[in-house]
């Protein structure tokens, strides 16, 4: 029972007071005169309104196929005529019956009709539907990665009426349609189905779109403007700017390649996982919520927390080195991290997804560094393996070159300083001891792939300076320098993809007396007694393994494995400072 | 080259001005009198060091063991001398050598020594030394869930030096030992591996730990006190409260309960993800970081955000509806969801981890309840088969009664209603649409388990007043009464393991226009056009398909598995009202 407005009061048109002795006033008869015309055209509408209505229900009285289309209830149920007949997934329609229609004599799940052909029942989405003349009407359905043409007809046992309903539900809209499979005359080079048609025998809207739509699904699937801001038009259709795209995140997301780029980024968390369980990794998840800025305060938010403050986790490292510390052995983990950084740019969020681990190691740290590249390349397989459809999906729109990986497996592990020395006799002006800037790191990536072939590599052996307290200093060249307690090299590693970082990693102190002097001689110094970091600190005073792990950023993996122009594009409602919304 | 503290300047006892030309007082004699005995004890304390000193240095010259102990440098560099013997797991040693010791004549994979026996290589923390004399010592080596007894005699080939070392090291420190195992005389019944013993040829201390820790492990692998903050005692050892444990959770987690939770955490979300894989879900990461309090404003966090605000999401309820929106179909998120609510109690955080699910659906939402019930049934099972050592282990500790499953997977689905008769049959009051408050959870939780023999089951079809208001009314009850337009029930259901509430979940409306209606006509109404609502509102308004969801609390499950008694022990570093730290 559908609650109705009440119904409207008659409107009276109020005397105004004292002025009916006076007689009425010239302008108070040409608005009675008004009023009563107004009256006459209201009454003229209402008696056109009720023939209609009554031809509405002589026509619908007299529609044969009056049970068979219409708008769902609020709940979705369906109607009795069809609740019986199993549903098929649009997707799977080519495995029941082949690819060619080859195996549509078999039957389907709803029984074959006299004249040859399976009945089936699925839900859908209407990309487009058209009228083309008063007797048929064509569709176009799609589920998932799925699309497939539908007709429907009038004829002794379908209805005018529902003809032109079918042709009139705006896109978008969400049907329940029981239809029969055939084999069209033609294969329908515009879908994915090709050699099966639907042909509508009952159609159901579970879900009405609005006529108009802030953005179209088309448009979301054409690549974003390489400039960001402007609107260009190319070919007649309008090329819709990034920000008006994520505006309208949820029929964005529509986009095929948009979703592929969520399946692959589900992808890379899966295999990670797998990666990681299959090596005895435990999977952790470790508070976002911090007492104090423990990690250096600069970049980190601010949360009111009851008569207190807290602050959000730049990054899991204290506690994944402290659950070493507790004899976790290995761990990992996959959770938000979060960066108060104002940078506007095309790679920073101010939340995404670490893919963070660490684990105790027996020997040299570079068996955790040979760990970390296998399960790289264990990730990148498996993206090519098992995401392969979704891969080139997304390449079909963003047209940029394959991501090329090691030959035979072996993956480029250069020191830091042959990384600089590359770079200088390519003509770049580098420093020994100072950390590259994102145009060198580009650079030598180019460097990297004319030399090895590969668009994945591992710079090692970063100068210590440049690396956070808790790194390892290769004791080789730790305290030569007398005057400089942060000279040389550290045990420590970024792995790059298209000359981008995507993981930062290094062996840890594990010692708490060492810990402490890093802590006061570093670059910048940290107090080991603050209240952020005592509890720290003091987990290596109870004894704890020799570690080392990385941290990396989902987002950036799967921008660069794609070639993404915009890491946004790998972030399903994406955040940075100017964007809250969705 | 370790830095030293400066030299100590000599001290000089300062003469007081302008008593010089008075001749020393009294007082002055005596103090002069008692600096001078105060040299000399000096001196002749550097003269006993002195001689230690040499002493020492003598007994090193002469150590012939000298290399084969000690502590290792800084970044934990193997002396060359074991550097080519390969590590082994001590969990391995008894897949190598047999858990009677009867593969060891098969030599290790250090090789076997001249005497028979094999040679190993492993790190393992330190979890008692004792000296039982100046040429024997015992040590026991723990790692992972494997302990092992070690022994160190004197010997033409060890000196007393490195069995005095062995013997005094400090327990939880972490050490590297090269050993060869044999079978001891009698089974070590204190050990996990009782058939092999190892014997000690070199040890290296990789990371000391203090002698006094804050917190003993062997009392951290006791229960917690039942009434909270009480310290008893029981048979001479302290039982320390949570509190103190929480403080010192680096060393707590040492436990091995408390690590065997820690895996069976691991475990849940483990089956949770394969399970929904396995059906075809997508994984996905929903932002934590919200323009608006959108879910009700009461029990949120708020955020500074550059020049604004921001709120951290109480769950990804929106966005995965959003996702199923936007075409997603299926979808499931393992992310940290955050409460403000300033509950202090054994069940309640303000971080936690939140399992959450949303799919669409074709037929009726019990598809749904369906599935959701063969998933927790999945979990289950799993964590019997996978888990259970680790079971086994905390049972040991928290020994309460085992959870029952629903005989033959069959588990009870009540309708609410059904719910209320058997409380008030068991003469609970109890009104018909109220929410059940938690000691009538519990009880009828008791009720269930009488009657159906089983610790999990169902409550289905919640009154519509007591839902939030994306939830789908029951449209067989709904608008009956026109007074009342929350009246009636809802398409929603609880699980509840132990006669706690684990998960909450509904079909969702996903009309716009009705949603809309339900939000003005709910018992808390909300603004449809609000900031944080609108986007949520409009993605419904583009067409999408029926769904229904649920969202899990991932420690509580574990805590109810397990019977813990406080859902701070089922978190790695819990945070409530009071605690966030460490």
């Amino acid at each position: 029972m559908a609650e109705q407005d009440p119904p409207k009061a008659e409107k009276v048109v109020p005397v105004p007071e004292g002025e009916g002795e006076k007689g009425p006033s010239k302008s108070a008869l040409k608005k009675a005169q008004k009023e009563k015309e107004k009256a006459e055209k209201a009454a003229k509408r209402a008696a056109a309104e009720e023939a209609a209505r009554k031809e509405r229900e002589a026509a619908e009285a007299n529609d044969i196929s009056k049970d068979d289309y219409g708008e769902l209830p609020s709940d979705g149920e369906l109607p009795k005529v069809v609740v019986d007949v199993p549903f098929v997934k649009l997707d799977e329609l080519e495995v029941t019956f082949g690819t060619e229609g080859e195996k549509l004599s078999n039957g389907g799940p709803g029984g074959a009709e006299e004249g040859g052909g399976p009945h089936v029942l699925f839900t859908a989405v209407v990309k487009n539907a058209r009228s083309q003349s008063a007797k048929l009407a064509f569709l176009v359905f799609q589920h998932g990665f799925s699309t497939i043409q539908a007709v429907i007809a009038v004829s002794d046992t379908l209805s005018r009426q529902m003809v032109k309903f079918a042709g009139g539900i705006p896109s978008q809209s969400v049907v329940v349609v029981h239809a029969l499979i055939k084999k069209p005359k033609e294969p329908v080079k515009s879908c994915t189905i090709q050699n099966l048609e639907a042909h509508i025998k009952k159609i159901y809207v579970e879900s009405p779109a609005d006529s108009q739509l802030p953005l179209q699904v088309e448009d979301a699937e054409q690549p974003i403007p390489a400039d960001g801001e402007e609107v260009q038009e190319e070919g007649g259709r309008p090329i819709v700017t990034l920000n008006t795209r994520l505006n309208n995140r949820v029929i964005d997301l529509r986009a095929r390649h948009n979703f592929a780029i969520g399946r692959i980024k589900y992808g890379v968390t899966k295999l990670f996982a797998e990666f990681l369980d299959a090596k005895g990794f435990t999977g952790i998840q470790t508070p976002k919520l911090l007492g104090s800025a423990s990690e250096g305060g600069a970049n980190v938010f601010e949360v009111t927390y009851f008569a207190t403050k807290a602050f959000l986790a730049q990054s899991p490292q204290l506690y994944k080195q402290m659950l070493i510390a507790a004899r976790f052995q290995k761990v990992f983990e996959v959770g938000p991290v979060f960066r108060a950084e104002n940078s506007n740019t095309a790679r920073h969020l101010t939340e995404f997804t670490g893919l963070d681990l660490e684990m105790e190691f027996n020997g040299h740290y570079h068996e955790v560094v040979s760990l970390l590249e296998e399960l790289m390349l264990f990730i990148f397989n498996g993206l090519k393996g098992r995401y392969k459809r979704e891969t080139d999906l997304v390449r079909a729109v963003y047209n940029v070159p394959e991501f090329r990986l090691p030959e035979a497996g072996k993956v480029p592990r250069l020191p830091f300083s042959e990384g600089i020395k590359m770079l200088r006799d390519a003509g770049v002006e580098v420093n020994d001891y100072d950390d590259l800037s994102t145009p060198d790191e580009k650079k030598l990536g180019a460097l990297v792939l004319e030399k090895f072939g590969t668009d994945f590599y591992v710079l090692d052996k970063f100068p210590l300076a440049v690396r956070p307290f808790y790194t390892m200093p290769d004791m080789s060249t730790y305290g030569k320098d007398p005057n400089d307690a942060n000279a040389g090299y550290s045990n420590s590693y970024d792995f790059f993809m298209r000359g981008q970082e995507i993981m930062s990693g290094a062996q840890r102190i594990h010692k708490a007396e060492f810990l402490r002097k890093r802590m006061r001689e570093h670059v910048t110094p940290v107090d080991p007694e603050s209240e952020g970091l005592r509890d720290y600190v003091k987990a290596f005073s109870y004894g704890c393994n020799k570690h080392a792990g990385g941290g990396l950023g989902l987002e950036r993996i799967v921008m660069l494995w794609l070639g993404l122009p915009n890491v946004r594009l790998a972030s399903l409602f994406p955040r940075d400072p100017q964007r809250l919304s969705p």
